[in-house]
């Protein structure tokens, strides 16, 4: 039995022009939609998240509290949850999965939030990382709609470093000839999503994290330990290949400025946001500097940046920290208020 | 024929007790040791450099002036031209190429500089990354011997986050079935070199430095021409895996502390250090950053720390950008004349 939900996309045609017949979203509310619904918050998923891993910022006392926001957290297409390589059927499973941007994201839950609950106004859209970015394409997709957005530890644009962080990910999984150029059927390139999990290990926490041997705090015995029974655990907890990356993909090419109408132009992408917005990039993220989202948000007509202090790093928004997560949530708060 | 010359080690026993039969060290020199043997200087490559790529700090007019200085350049051990699994003889080679510590360096090049050259003062040891790592270990091994040390964009003992940061460059060699535990033979497992060239590519430059298409000035043409033209490239001139993997334990394992009469003490074999040290960390270096330096020149006796400023992160110290050269050169000049 399964605790969420999942909405019907029909055929749903993507924005590099492939069309995933019997699309889905699965997804998950907290809370009950007001009789005017005016009080939905969607909270979309992170790289390889699924809506249960976004739940540490939603309860009672905290901004994002069931008993006055009705929230929705869509599962990003590629999860394993929403339609993805694992999980439809051929010709498109697999190796053959489209190219699916942010853009098709925000316009499948767009649908969702729309079609299924009449929702016509959203006083917030939030996220961490990818969700960050799916965050901003909600500002640029549907600026009527969107009251506030808040994206944490998240870019409008994947910057070209990041890329290269990605390409090292990528290359990883894609090294353990077990990959088998995608067709690996059921049995997963484990070799090679180790190997992922030690590359992507270095960038998710700080230099300062780790020196300050924080890895201590989350339980784990050793730097090995964490590198094994964290990281690994992490890459092989029901991932898989196909869909790490089929979402790497989507993030390799995220930009707001490829919005249909945009040109390209991400600046001008950003102009057009009209939420209040408020940013929060963590002081120590190695791969969403604190800079890039300065650089954004001077671009942005109505957004405040406020960067999440300490040595965490991108996990600074991944709800393992009290200190970040309260940070995080006073941010929304304020934000929710104003 | 060859440019440069051989010490013979003999039976070389290294500190985890393996013994190197018919070790020896490539190395090269510039200028003339004067008749009182009093203007050697030691300048150790990094990880993957031969002697040849620490040319672009030596030269007429610059600190390393080989009209005043006899400078050595010392291959490390497993670099492809001293000792390394890819050209010594069974039963060491290949995989079973033994593990050869920052301190066994220094060893096998305290034995050249005094049994070859007779030389018992070293007016200045320094290097670039591993080479800084070999520059630390040199004050610590021969404190009496060592007047000054200058190690560049490198670390005493390798940090735990640096150690991250290598475990994702060796699980990208190792996820290429082609390399076979290490018994590849001649032929190099390219797919996982190309993955460890990825995976590197994104730490040796800084985010700043890819924001800014820094590698524009390199003569790249894309992000893509950069990761294939310089990262790929660098990483199959003629590189072996095995020596790869013999110099990033190397790396991973160094510490001071570990050298023999520390007990593990890295603060203690800092505070041994009698050399008077400029240490020069990258104001963006990912996996040195200049925190950790500032951490070990606390400890160290007679201690200057000096930022290297800018975006090119540990690249600041390879040679490549100009105004990089100048200031560590700077720092070179005024060090010696002290």
């Amino acid at each position: 039995m399964i605790d969420y939900e999942f909405f019907e996309l029909g055929d749903f045609t993507l924005q590099h022009g492939a069309t995933l017949r019997g699309a889905r979203l699965a997804y998950k509310t907290y809370g009950e939609l007001s009789p005017a619904k005016d009080n939905a918050i969607v909270y979309p998923t992170w790289y390889s998240g699924r809506h249960w891993d976004n739940e540490w910022l939603i309860g009672s006392g905290m901004a994002l509290d069931p008993a006055r926001y009705f929230i929705i957290v869509p599962n990003m297409i590629g999860n394993g949850l929403s339609s993805s390589p694992s999980n439809v059927p051929p010709p498109y499973d697999q190796a053959r999965f489209p190219h699916v941007t942010m853009y098709d994201n925000v316009t499948a839950q767009h649908r969702l939030v729309t079609e299924r609950f009449g929702v016509e106004r959203l006083p917030l859209v939030t996220g961490w990382s990818m969700g960050a970015g799916q965050t901003y394409q909600w500002g640029v997709s549907h600026p009527d709609m969107v009251e506030r957005i808040a994206p944490f530890c998240g870019s409008s644009h994947t910057s070209l470093h990041n890329k290269v962080f990605l390409e090292g990910v990528k290359a990883a999984i894609t090294a353990d000839a077990a990959f088998r150029g995608g067709w690996y059927g059921t049995t997963q390139p484990v070799t090679g999503l180790r190997a992922a999990a030690r590359v992507y290990a270095g960038w998710g926490f700080s230099q300062a994290f780790y020196w300050d041997r924080l890895f201590e705090k989350l339980g784990y015995t050793s730097l090995e330990d964490f590198l094994i029974g964290f990281w690994e655990g992490f890459f092989l907890d029901d991932r898989d290949a196909n869909n790490l990356l089929t979402m790497l993909l989507t993030w390799h090419s995220a930009d707001v400025g490829l919005t249909p109408g945009f040109n390209g132009d991400t600046e001008a992408a950003l102009r057009s946001i009209k939420a209040k917005a408020l940013v929060m990039p963590g002081e120590k993220d190695l791969y969403f500097p604190p800079e890039d989202e300065a650089w954004a948000v001077e671009r942005m007509p109505n957004a405040k940046l406020r960067v999440i202090p300490g040595v965490w790093g991108h996990f600074a928004g991944h709800g393992s920290n009290p200190v970040d997560v309260a940070f995080i949530d006073a941010g929304l708060k304020e934000l929710l208020a104003s």
